[in-house]
């Protein structure tokens, strides 16, 4: 029993199959199944592994980043002149991956809580201010003076139906932008700082991001922001607009790693104003925000309509790296493909030559086994014919 | 030497090899055979292709998000008529793709720095209010009115124990959530925003979301998002809680783009009021916010201590579109797969079947090359034993 | 015709062929070729299924995640006794993914728009002054007294040229952080919370994390996530810095959901004081804050430039779970590699071995059809030779 096992063993290791194969020799079947194994073959070697880097695995950052505005502006409304800095017009100060730069804005000062009229909408009697709603809370008497109801809100209420045109900070086109990102590719355990080597201390302090000549320098100028997506600054301070701020780092590790350095984008995030289908495009961004303040024992606010460029800073990452396994998932796969070539060839040798009957004995042996003696009349037609 | 090299050469190309076969006629190794390579194509095609879209490569967007609330509030807190508006309960202002919408506040007005006891803890002398900690800067004197520590902070202090109920914003059922969202797959080079085709101005003025009659209105009741998420109202409104909106894009970008439209989601964060493990779900929501004035000089601050439903807008993102190289890899592992089929069958063939040494015969060729002339006594035993 | 086709159809389903191979009894080949098969089968099943997971589908999980502080700072500036709070320090003060806990800050009270002359700079006369620029409104005016230029701004000018030290706020370090987070991974439908089993409403009054003794703690002492990501707390509170907290979560979904359990990692976002290239590394964080009121119908403001420490809460996730498809994949792809290593082995037998000739002959049957009248003509060597 043991020395059946052995052998059995001895054989296993001793022996080793192949596949027998035919040498079809044949001008036309030849070249075309060659030139399809080569086309698998420069497939496989020149676009699955060179071209789109078959042999690497993978992976997304995750990020950090926030963006650090600077630069003033200053504003001239009926004589009342006004310096805005980077606290007055930043929301939220703080600094984020979004954030909105305020260009425009529509003020009502000294709101307080009280019973006013409405500035729309029409009524002829008190009958016709009844029930509240979602959007305001009526006290049931239209104001003979405006015809309008009286509601219980901040009073006075905000007028604004007139946007300031041109927009109140226009001189918001030469604020500039830092954006710090930090990325970390977990897979590969390699982490990235938008600040990259050669952008130092000192050279930030002077450069400018320009598409071509300084597309590393990490400080933008709104206006060119703006540009780069595809706005008119003007439009877009007056009314507002969201745009993209794209960080793409696509990084191939197999490299030093000092090549991994991140590419700008700038987009419109909902349309932008060149777009055909205008009745779509939402185009605009606004939100109100009030400074509350006590007077003579009263809560006051200032209520700031606030149209601004809402600008996202967006992470988009993907890094390769050579890995055994896609590697030879892509080489298992190749070979299966291959194998599909050699389908592809049969059918041909097989059902498309006129000798097709000849390649067909040459590639087959039958085994005919529903004979009721099998074993004795059990022939090999191959060995029968070819001899 | 170059003839030989072009004799190389020409062999290579106008030869072409294909694997000799055996084929075995035995009706059950035949069926069971056949059945297993269909299952495996149909499996390929079916499953991997039509099904998982195998021949689809696929990317996750990079998107920017926010919402805008409308609506107004009234409450009545003992006879202090108040209007609350989108500046008042929305925080942060801007908005942003995590929001907090006010539904119930404590509010401790007119607080100055200074001192003044504790409202919780019990002390008998001095010696019990010694040392500060974490939580609070004690001054080391017990004050005998309160029998509690007086301590260092802004007084008065605030009193928490208490959760108004019902809510006092109850009508914030009613607020309307405006989701603006854009994604884009930079691996196809698509961008969508959630704004769809026929999704227009017009439209949106009018609309309200509703899971079945109008899935792509942009516009949400805060009451139906809670519901939706399997909220009570008035108990999330009470003490705060977390719900998140997911944006979901599942696209197939092999069918027009215009198809590819987002679907709304809603859940709890962490765990909702049904869920049984009570003591797990970290219910509520709330945060103190400070409004900072002056007041004959002094610094003072109103403090709220506010509850709200915290919303995160959550994009989630798939896009699959044709592509060469899945599609190739697919049709090679399947290859592959069949290659197993085969190994199967041929264990069935060799090893089970009453015959297995006539179809051993017939697959294997032996080559004995352990003798000392190999050459002249190498016999093919198939050969020998089929003749 | 209906006859001939179910004879086809017959014989596809009673017929199975399978490829005939040699056996070639060679120690050395035989040797050489099984270990390469046992080493891409081990690989397969050692590397790709055990190792690599290969038989799972991976998905990354959609999140929301937001901290909140606790604790309180005491600080006397020049005999100003003052506590600060949670709504005081925290910036934004809902609580979000990214926030920001001043540490130290700098102070510029009862600010008014009006002229002032600037701090730095040097006019000798007014024509030095001319012209505004990005960071400063100027009148064109210098100032004798200071001899620099007077600006429209802010007055008075704030004074940032000597940062606290040591920071104002050192206790800091004692203030706590909660973190909550849930994610959801949408592919298999999975949805977890940080607070997982056995973290209680009791425990999380309680415990403080530690990356051994209580790792899954989700309260965490501002002063160990600094220490954790390497940095000094004194200097990184005196002029801010960015840390990001990393929470992992690596699950793999075949075992009980339960061991689906977070890990918290600490690293400073954009260098840390340890690291070499000191140039690059882009310390520090802050902002400047502004508190708006009214005194005596004057908009004034108080300025805070805010030294802090701002935390990203960054969440990764990467789950896995069976699947048949990659599982059938990784089969497919496996076999393909197998038909490699028959390759390597054919290529020995058939042009290393000095017994190449006899294997090629064993291996290969030629078939000649060049020839006027192959039909007759055509043989097969392989049979002629062993013959």
């Amino acid at each position: 029993m043991k020395s059946k096992i052995s052998n059995a063993l001895s054989d296993f290791f001793f022996e080793y199959e192949t596949p027998r194969q035919v040498l079809v020799r044949n001008r036309k079947v030849g070249v075309v199944c060659r030139l399809i194994q080569v086309v698998v073959l420069a497939y496989i070697i020149g676009w699955v592994f060179i071209y789109e880097k078959g042999y690497q695995t993978s992976d997304t950052a995750v990020s950090s980043v926030f963006g650090k505005m600077s630069g003033v502006s200053y504003t001239n409304a009926s004589g009342n002149e006004m310096v805005w800095d980077v606290a007055d017009y930043v929301f939220p100060s703080q600094g984020d991956s979004s954030f909105v730069v305020m260009t425009n804005y529509i003020i009502t000062e000294g709101q307080k809580m009280g019973k006013c009229p409405e500035l729309e909408g029409n009524c002829s009697s008190d009958g016709d201010c009844e029930g509240g709603s979602l959007k305001r809370q009526m006290t049931g008497v239209c104001v003979n003076a405006t015809k309008t109801c009286e509601v219980l809100t901040w009073c006075p209420v905000e007028n604004d139906r007139n946007i300031p045109d041109p927009p109140l900070l226009m001189s918001a086109e030469n604020y500039t932008l830092f954006i710090k990102n930090s990325v970390t590719f977990p897979l590969f355990g390699v982490t990235r700082s938008n600040l990259v080597e050669n952008i130092d201390k000192e050279y930030i302090k002077t450069c400018l991001y320009h598409p071509t000549d300084s597309p590393l320098c990490p400080i933008f100028k709104l206006g060119d922001i703006v540009k780069l997506a595809g706005f008119n600054f003007e439009t877009i301070a007056k009314e507002g607009g969201a745009i993209g701020i794209v960080v793409d780092w696509t990084c191939n590790l197999d490299v030093a790693v000092k090549h991994c350095k991140p590419k700008y984008q700038f987009h419109g995030l909902y349309g932008n104003p060149n777009e055909t289908d205008k009745a779509r495009a939402s185009m605009g961004y606004n939100f109100r925000y009030a400074k509350y303040y006590l007077e003579d024992k009263v809560q006051k606010r200032t209520l700031l309509k606030v149209f601004g460029i809402r600008i996202d800073i967006i992470v988009q990452s993907q890094a390769g790296k050579f890995d055994i396994i896609p590697t030879l998932t892509a080489i298992g796969s190749g070979v299966g493909i291959f194998g599909v070539a050699t389908v592809v060839c049969d059918l041909v040798l097989l059902y498309l030559l006129p000798k097709k009957e000849f390649y067909k004995n040459m590639k087959f042996k039958h085994t005919i086994t529903q004979t009721p003696d099998p074993d004795s009349e059990a022939v090999s037609t191959d060995t029968a014919m070819t001899k």
